[in-house]
């Protein structure tokens, strides 16, 4: 207990260091991956290291690494640090439970229902619903997948598979759809990527299409996933149509929330969602919206006997009391599992389900504000729509992929790019709701005072990738 | 910001709240799963909560959960806290990279691959040999399942499931073999179990005439999975016999160290691992043994190339500067993914490798300090073996499901029950390298006392239970 002790001194005083360095220098300075065992010395040796020597490589490691919490941080769906959610996690890391059983666990394990029978509440699911916390939103889109395969064919948890299923999702949805169908067995070549419209959703009568022509061939359609928030566009799939088509032909329906299902804590955005309690599965992530440490993930499963059809087992030597609704391991995809419910609950307990929906408006409200400036400049050009936190640009017509990496390279604020049908962009997303006004603003002007002082890093494309 | 630096006070207040509870208390009062909502405020509200009224209700979970670092917690086959891989971990929380890309982990990158280096150096493999940190044993040996499955049939990724795959464990592995072989496709009624010898290690005999069985059938063997440390027993499969059988018949040979394969670190029983440098994948749990806040994985790969083939993707909007040796996210299951390496690094860093070793050893000293104790004491039967940190017993003919659950419910110690062939037995595991000698004897001082001090409690099976 004496290390403990030293220790948390030292995060003390290298979380003030941490917290000054991300006010005073916002975008870390950058070390080329090619120079970074040159420049730190991260080198694991036979021999313990002095407490002094230690400290000195771990400060070096801290300042040095990528600030994702800062005003300048615009690169992920993720961003900023609500205080709470922080405090929560810290101490998740102290307790140090698994998830799996009540003997383990204890009031963690209501912690994670609550979390869960609340959400479920909020998107109409009903008393059969329940849910878990998957590490992250591949996952929660992988144990969706799993479980309509298996309610298609429950054979298949014992025989393997031999039907020649099919799913479906939009040409805009996340790239953890092809990994997944992989690993379930089903083969990339078995999904079906349905065209979206002009905004980025996907189009029901292009799936209806495809399911019918499919059934037509032998296929069996088996699971559609619509996306809430998809990864570039920040678009919204038409839940309520697509549940239309899913309960006609049979199929299950995932909505993938993990960017932008935290809508759920909006009265304004919540219709983004509408149809949403007609789906078979729903999941989001509070790490990007709503700003707790990664990962909270949480899928929610309208009928909760899916999720022990396709994920329970039999353990005698771990499952020795308390009971199936307390012992959470049983519909978990993992055995040991991190406690990712404390820092959502820290969260969601001291500001309320009000405070929630002030942080996912806050979002809307800087989005608005982004693109009212893009839409007000002449040397901008827009690329994104209404109602996403996406707001997608191009300035000047620097080429966004020079653009992103020389801003990154140079220090002056860390934001990424994406594509669309034919055009590509410089992608901001304001998912940090600790942002103000003056930080969406002030990122344009770092922005563009760096390209007037730069002028020659943009003459050519192949020139300013190189630099 | 302000924020922030109130909310790490309030984590200061509770972390020493909650070290003086450790010592004053090891065993949390236990409140029954059925009275936990009436007994904590756990309810998430519409309105925010009061500061200190939310400061009291943090607290009150903070006292009641299972402490899992105390000298009284041995249910587990983790326990304890390394104050060093506390630290790292925490740090972790307040730096909250994403794992995925250099362009938003940096550094984070070259301390996740300095590990896996060092490791892949450990255990012999060589050049060709890469990893990642999945998020848990369970999915350590899913991705290496996976790759089996991909590198038998490298079309199934595109195509599905095609060929009758079969897969060979022992009876004594972990349950998530099962799991894994119904979530790839290939289905459980296509594991063979194979029977283990009298102190639960696979036999290569039966194993290889399960496989000659098999080819006979049409079946196409794929994948076997050696166990370095048995959930209940801690048996170490012999690796080089299973090689011999896994390379004369082209079948992927996965070790699956969750539990013990931290031997690595030591001269004195990595011959538990002899062969494993035949193997194609290796895993092992840092958070295991090696005392690091969960979750901790992580798993080797004798050639990477099986790592890409199975696990990259391209997602341009992502992957934008650096190369693929230092953008991780194209060998994760993930995209987001945790930092669970600076824990490790942390640790590792400041005790050394030497340090680790230290770790190591001292469990497999308390584990023989508990096997000599059970040996030299007539009321005590010994199920277990050498070379194992589970030392598995019965006291005084006390039914041991009773026995574990009595002393759970009364706050004595926290410990579990297994079975191997007929017999069910208490499991006492020597995890945590922070005890004693003192507090294994300590251990079962507090046992025998309290079953001196009530004997009615074991009286009859069906009573003790419900008390």
């Amino acid at each position: 207990m004496a290390d403990m002790n030293n220790d948390i001194t030292l995060f003390n005083e290298l979380i003030e260091i941490l917290l000054n360095e991300e006010k005073k220098n916002p975008v870390a300075d950058r070390i080329e991956a090619n120079k970074l065992y040159a420049s730190l010395d991260l080198s694991l040796n036979e021999s313990p290291m002095v407490d002094d020597e230690f400290k000195t490589a771990l400060r070096d490691v801290v300042i040095s690494t990528p600030k994702t919490a800062t005003n300048l941080f615009f690169n992920q769906l993720f961003g900023g640090r609500q205080s709470k959610a922080v405090l929560g996690d810290l101490l998740a890391v102290m307790l140090n439970n698994s998830m799996y059983t009540y003997k383990v666990a204890g009031p963690q394990v209501g912690i994670e229902q609550e979390i869960i029978r609340k959400s479920c509440e909020l998107i109409g699911y009903g008393p059969q619903s329940n849910g878990t916390f998957p590490t992250g939103g591949s996952m929660s889109n992988y144990m969706a997948l799993v479980m309509a395969r298996d309610a298609k064919d429950p054979a298949c948890r014992s025989k393997g598979m031999t039907k020649p299923m099919v799913i479906y999702t939009s040409k805009e949805s996340h790239y953890s759809n092809a990994k997944n169908t992989s690993f379930t067995g089903i083969g990339k070549d078995n999904i079906r990527y349905i065209e979206a419209d002009e905004t980025g959703r996907m189009i029901p009568e292009k799936l209806e299409a495809t399911v019918i022509e499919d059934i037509k061939n032998g296929f069996v359609p088996t699971y559609v996933n619509a996306t809430a928030g998809t990864t570039v566009l920040g678009a919204f799939d038409p839940i309520d149509k697509l549940a239309d088509i899913t309960e006609k032909y049979d199929m299950w329906l995932h909505v993938d929330g993990a960017y932008c299902g935290s809508v759920i804590f909006s009265e304004a955005y919540k219709h983004l969602l509408k149809g949403v309690e007609r789906s078979n599965s729903f999941s989001y992530n509070a790490h990007k919206m709503l700003g707790t440490p990664l990962t909270c993930s949480i899928i929610l499963v309208n009928d909760k006997k899916h999720l022990h059809n396709s994920f329970s087992n039999d353990a005698d030597y771990l499952y020795q009391t308390d009971g199936d609704d307390f012992n959470l391991g049983k519909t978990s995809f993992q055995c040991g599992r991190r406690n990712d419910a404390l820092k959502f609950w820290t969260l969601w307990k001291s500001v309320g389900t009000s405070g929630l929906t002030q942080i996912v408006n806050q979002q809307f409200e800087l989005a608005n504000v982004a693109r009212n400036y893009v839409k007000n400049h002449p040397d901008y050009t827009l690329y994104s729509f209404e109602d996403s936190i996406s707001i997608c640009f191009n300035y000047k017509n620097i080429d966004p992929t020079t653009l992103c990496t020389v801003l990154y390279e140079h220090q002056v604020t860390v934001v990424g790019f994406g594509s669309f049908k034919e055009d590509t962009f410089v992608r901001l997303v304001t998912v940090n709701a600790n942002n103000t006004t003056q930080d969406i603003l002030h990122f344009f002007k770092v922005l563009e005072t760096f390209v007037e002082e730069n002028p020659s890093v943009f003459e050519t494309k192949d020139e300013a990738i190189n630099i």
